[in-house]
């Protein structure tokens, strides 16, 4: 029987660490949890058995480092990054478990966490390939607390899809809306229908965020604009209809799978 | 004090024209209403004081032809459709009053068809230089029958505004579908979170309809895709990242003013 964790570090009180924070005191309020916001003396961790990074992923990967003189030998290290490749290559020689919870519908920053962010939601783990199974436990346990479930995949798989399926759609739809937003004019904005509404609700996320996110996961995110730039070359060269007919069929059906496929 | 048309007759029985027909029989139940489905002898139109072309554009285009030999002297025509200009150029000759109702979030027809489809939505007309008031009058009688509000707009300003917030979306979303659908697998698509799901509601919108809307603007819609193919480039060419803030300012600001605008 696996107690999990009794001592909790979280570095980042934004959305995710704060979302975090709040599951652990209704779901685990017998445990001790750390919490400092970023730039706080990170002397405050020592003694924690897991350690959760929840700053943007270059801030992560730097604090792999800055960490270190306060981790003890069976202290574990967990993040909540969108981009795992590069966070694990930073951690050799940590005892690391790479982590990416999939959170609901919630703004940017702290104001916005909520217990239940991570309820019934994915909690992706990326163990490295000699990771320990009681280490990935451990950190199942926390992501079981914040009520998700957990689910295990390679880095270099989890950026190659988080690429196309997260990555491409927030930078398609920051496009899209500056492009509306930029090119239509005060008034005519207000012309859109539910259609623009709908479909831009992630043109309000954070760049700090995104910046990080894209930087790490530059080769995959490139490949995945270059094939969304090639379906848009051939509708505006589509004479006949027929591209937009392929297109539209091939979407509508991958839209159907999307909505069938479980949260 | 004007009653509006006394019998209308109504050219197709989508969500639209289906739409129109429900509204119809419960805020003017004493009016006379001729519902067509597409295909039908149009004789059935004779009478009529206004005709509502409920069709897709192209279709609606054949019909400003087809419908002639039916109309009498005073007969008014409006039509439905997403694009203006085509059809304002094939309607010369007729006393039509272009029309284009913005219906909130619906599937695609007959089965979706709701009274209140056009409750406190735009309606926006696009009569002609010549067009007289008593013409828009009627066919603003129809749109406020519907619950909706009448607004005036020149019609290749129209479409040229309307490329931007409504055919530029509908494209983008259904090929970023397509890439993220087609490359990244059945058991890929299910790791989406809600950011996805949200973006691509418009991805099961009908390529029947989409075409013809697309053929009839063709000039401002690759216009507008060459500006989002732009943003794509500059992000997937992004070495510092000032591109990724630059597009993501710009977009947040605009979808402020997208949720602020009025409906």
């Amino acid at each position: 029987l696996d107690p999990g964790p009794s001592r909790v570090a979280i570095v980042g009180r934004g959305l995710i660490g704060g979302s975090i924070e709040l599951a652990l005191a209704q779901r685990a309020p017998s445990i001790e949890v750390v919490a400092l916001d970023r730039g706080e003396d990170l002397a405050a961790i020592a003694g924690a058995d897991l350690v959760v990074l929840a700053a943007p992923v270059l801030e992560n990967i730097s604090l792999l480092r800055a960490i270190q003189p306060h981790l003890g030998p069976s202290t574990i290290v967990t993040d909540t990054g969108s981009t795992k490749a590069a966070i694990m290559e930073g951690a050799q020689g940590l005892r690391f478990v790479g982590g990416h919870p999939i959170a609901g519908v919630a703004g940017a920053g702290r104001t916005f966490a909520r217990a239940d962010l991570f309820a019934g939601r994915r909690w992706i783990l990326t163990p490295g390939h000699s990771t320990p199974a009681a280490d990935i436990k451990t950190v199942t346990v926390l992501a079981e607390w914040c009520g998700a479930r957990v689910e295990l995949l390679d880095a270099v798989d989890h950026d190659r899809i988080f690429a196309l399926v997260s990555h491409l759609p927030q930078l398609a739809v920051s496009a899209l809306m500056h492009v509306a937003g930029t090119h239509s004019g005060e008034e005519a904005l207000a012309l859109a229908g539910a259609g623009l509404r709908d479909a831009t609700r992630l043109a309000a996320s954070p760049p700090e965020i995104w910046r990080d996110v894209i930087a790490t996961n530059r080769d995959s995110v490139s490949k995945a604009l270059d094939l969304l730039i090639q379906a848009l070359v051939e509708m505006r060269d589509d004479a006949t209809g027929e591209a937009l007919t392929r297109i539209f069929a091939s979407a509508a059906a991958s839209k159907r799978r999307l909505d069938d496929a479980p949260i």
